[in-house]
């Protein structure tokens, strides 16, 4: 996908395929196919775009890629000397260690050159180099949750740098789109799918974005499974304190440290005394669906000295495309909410 | 829900339940509750509405009434009186036949003059009149999807108008707010649940404005059925055409009809000789869900002589609260789609 | 699969692929690719399996047939030569109008001489000659659900044989084993796929058994589409009967036509004065998941003249292998519930 | 629900709510509705179970009781009196620490001496215990998983005690049967609902348990959701090995704890050299659904030192009313596997 400034249509904005409204025309969606967009998304029918094969696409902006391990860094310097701004929703250039990014992806890397001048594209943790930026590695959607929803804590020193448990959910969006046995409907539409139980290539992007903030190493255990529904990530981080903490304590950390964040959300519904025990507020990863909202909910078993994070986004929001409009806002120096007031819809 | 012109806030509209984003500010939203209007609606987390109790609610433009059957009808009178309008998404203000709505919703009804000069408000049907309207009856959602379906065949008496079957599939947020055996998750998950099978009350409206068009009485052999979706009705109508026509005939009288009508939509993706049987171009619910379109698909059996019509839309959507907002636009003169301008998600 | 008397395990049958427990266990279960049972039915894990090239099966009494179209009629002639009975669970024997046949299936048949003699497999229809076939043609799920579902009003004259209408709904085990766009989840999980509208191949074997069973010709308007559940079929038949008839008069109807029928169930839970209209006792698809049941519901539009039967079954129960199981008791003088007692599973 | 050995029926036994087929009939199963069974229970369509007010129960050998916190502990000294020995699916019974019980349950226990004689109802741990016990604490959905899960760590003092956490998700058949917003179909079907996310009250049955194995005490940190599957439970255990491991070690000792166990399976298929990472043999949940199975898979990082423990089951199956079939069968020397045969269902 790639975004000209050049206007198609001067009173609307056209519709991504994630249902973002961009602010300036998309000026070329490529694809091999020569399909309509809308053969693919149907949600687009009658919106009349039309998907060009990648070499008729002209000059722009900046390109989204959302491509295979290990394509977009061939296409990359020459984009750049063209003056284009890439934004990769893949992994090309999201590690800065080398080995890991090459033996966890199973391929040489032929540009590292650019990771060495990427940003990791949380706008939360590095507005300010995103905005100068001319790559932005967009970050695994795992990732993004658990980097959120512990970036508080790790920053302030709070917990135990060894001993991180993240257990992750994922929708079906995440298998790709690409039917597969994973996502045949009668396998998993009763089912849970547990996968890469251990050494998940996003570990290595929640240990080295949260050992940056830390200013020492930190090891996260995660463990990723799919589970029936279409959209959405929901992590589970259990950390233990090196102090005691608080709810209340918490809530307080949280809400100052994403202050002005628009974004994230701290998710602590008023408790109603008449109210049964299965309603304290912890966040619901169906609400924040369609949208660049990661809510965020706060637990502590002061019994036994655990703090439980949730974080809910949607893969293809927060934990996506959306989380590339907000860098593509930063980068061009737009309101960085452009085209991201969606709220989601309910009923789920 | 009411609306009104005093705007709160300069810069940004609110979002209401179900994501519409309004032109101009939500000025109440009343619930005997007292609570966050994000307590009910996560989505709307962090967005600033609060339930007011009815009485505290102050003067406004227009009332959108979601209230059980029988209620509005006693609260109108006195908000005409103090000008304001009222969109109804409820029944109180549909069928014209008294006997009937009274027969149906088993009660008297207290404000039959109001009755007469309500506006069924299908725009498409009805779009000068709901210009002018005071009360605006918004339709029944399985009502909206085979009359919107039928209409071009129905004008033109085109079918059989005493041999018309129509079987529906509801999401089950048409079940209501409220938990219920039948939306009972482990009840429906795996299930369909047949509910109404003959002489269900949205039998009656179609019949009504379908019998309008046609300039004759029409009979709808209904059938409704709830599916494990959430949002959504789909409505299958299947029809004995009076003369020979074709899915080509078919397509150029819908888009005929339907020219200009920016909501509706006659699906029909242009054919690849590649793809395999089951590609053909059936509208598709998922895609228009959280909108305001209807996407109609048509096939004829040349073999048998039947015509099947598909109409898909979302309940809370084309089939009630933006169908609301697309009646509001007309009331107060403005431009149609204000608001209305979000595409579905996809993934699904 | 092959079924063998040869006793492997004394004291134990084996389960099938389907859950079905087979009275003698099974000798060959075959497939190229070598591996265990388990590595695709799960639920077999540990229960000693193990799939062997069919080459390398060896004789036995029967052969279970679940083939592309095509494939099995080629085989035949050496399996009956041999002495081993045929259920095919394909549609190669199911159709006795040639021409109908080649042009649905696309292929000119090689076999004629034995669809003359194979019984469509139907106990409910076709008992005793079952019991003396040696080619069993075991029926389409939509099939199965629409035939017993009209057998009793058809074979009594009772309905209009011109229009007879009957919408199918079908759980994604009904796409088959492999991935495909339309049980991919993320396109399905909330969604409704119609296919094939019109002129669907299951349509010609009702029309065909109905037509016997009549003694005169009958026309299905037949309509599918994929749901999100994963077993199960539902069909719904609007019939427009020749004479005035209540519910009562059918559910007496029904129950005479299949008294002493094990596996169909006329459906009336008694009526509870207290309960809402919605309990109103129409079957559920969920209640006979993975069971040989079918559960037929009835309904009467005393004011439209419309009669509306509910058909439920699990297609890969009595729409399927368990329907293939009875055959065999029959085929093999065992009783005709051998295998088959076990119930549905609630919660769903 | 009551077992008597009066036989009702000579030739086959009955089918329980669950779907268990169960030895004896059963005598007397109650409820104060006086509906029939398949009023709640559509599986059971036409299989002539009612119930009956429990004071007309009449005398049996064993009391399966599912009812509220704190109800059959009022009861049970009149049935043990009347030589009725009692499973009780509750949690009455459970915990051995008396100050625990009353705070977690919110009430004081008026039958603490049968607590002390209960036998909690793992027959993996404690077999000989249950064959002569009198009062069986069926254990909870989620402490069946867990502590099947890490027995054999547990056992052999293998892993950190203190850092051990368990995710654990719930389908919504846990929720109960009567309707609730988690439950409610709209609420759940796209959403994660996670619920007593410290402090569960399974927690304390895992800690116990455990820590009876380990002779030493253990600390469980638990969370649990509701995932959008209707029945299963799957847990993830997370610890810290005190020595190094390799899968194989672990799959060993998993291998030879459970030998001779029929319904605890360590979950391995071979690999396969063409299969794609995502086959990785973990267990999934839908295999076990409607059986007395529990499957458990294991893993290791190797890297960072964690073991994971994935143990699934159905929570009406060996987390629930099959698990209290097999006590009985325990109780009453009945071989251990009668009436819990069955195998799960594929498709799921």
């Amino acid at each position: 996908m790639h975004v000209d400034p050049k206007s198609l249509s001067a009173d609307e904005s056209y519709k991504l395929m994630t249902g973002v409204v961009v602010p300036r025309p998309v000026a070329w969606v490529t694809s091999r196919s020569g399909k309509p967009v809308s053969s693919y998304h149907r949600n687009l029918y009658g919106m009349d775009l039309a998907f060009v094969p990648p070499d008729r696409a002209g000059p722009c902006d900046v390109v989204f890629a959302a491509l295979p391990a290990g394509e977009i860094m061939k296409l990359a310097p020459k984009l750049l000397d063209a003056g284009t701004k890439i934004i990769d929703l893949g992994a090309d250039f999201r590690l800065k260690d080398r080995e890991t990014w090459e033996r966890k992806y199973a391929r040489p890397h032929i540009a590292w050159e650019l990771v060495k001048e990427a940003v990791y594209g949380i706008p939360e943790l590095h507005r300010e180099k995103i905005r100068k930026a001319r790559v932005i590695a967009n970050p695994g959607c795992y990732a993004s949750a658990v980097i959120l929803g512990l970036a508080p804590l790790i920053a302030r020193r709070l917990i135990d740098p060894e001993k991180i448990i993240a257990d992750g959910l994922s929708g079906t969006a995440g298998v790709g789109a690409e039917p597969d046995l994973l996502s045949h409907h009668p396998e998993i539409a009763n089912n849970v799918i547990p996968y890469n139980v251990v050494d998940h290539r996003h570990t290595y992007e929640m240990e080295q974005e949260l050992g940056l903030l830390a200013g020492r190493p930190v090891t996260v255990h995660f463990t990723p499974s799919y589970i029936p529904i279409s959209r959405g990530i929901v992590t589970v981080c259990h950390c233990f304190p090196e102090q005691r903490l608080s709810r209340a304590d918490l809530l307080e950390i949280y809400r100052d440290h994403y202050a002005g964040e628009r974004f994230v959300k701290i998710f602590d519904l008023p408790a109603a005394p008449e109210e049964s025990w299965h309603y304290r507020p912890y966040p619901w990863v169906a609400a924040v669906s369609g949208t660049n909202y990661c809510h965020i909910g706060l637990e502590v078993d002061e019994k036994r000295q655990r703090i439980a994070v949730l974080s809910v986004l949607d893969s293809v929001g927060k934990g996506g495309a959306h989380a590339g409009v907000q860098n593509m806002n930063l980068l061009f120096g737009l309101p960085e909410k452009t085209g991201l007031t969606r709220a989601g819809l309910h009923p789920y």
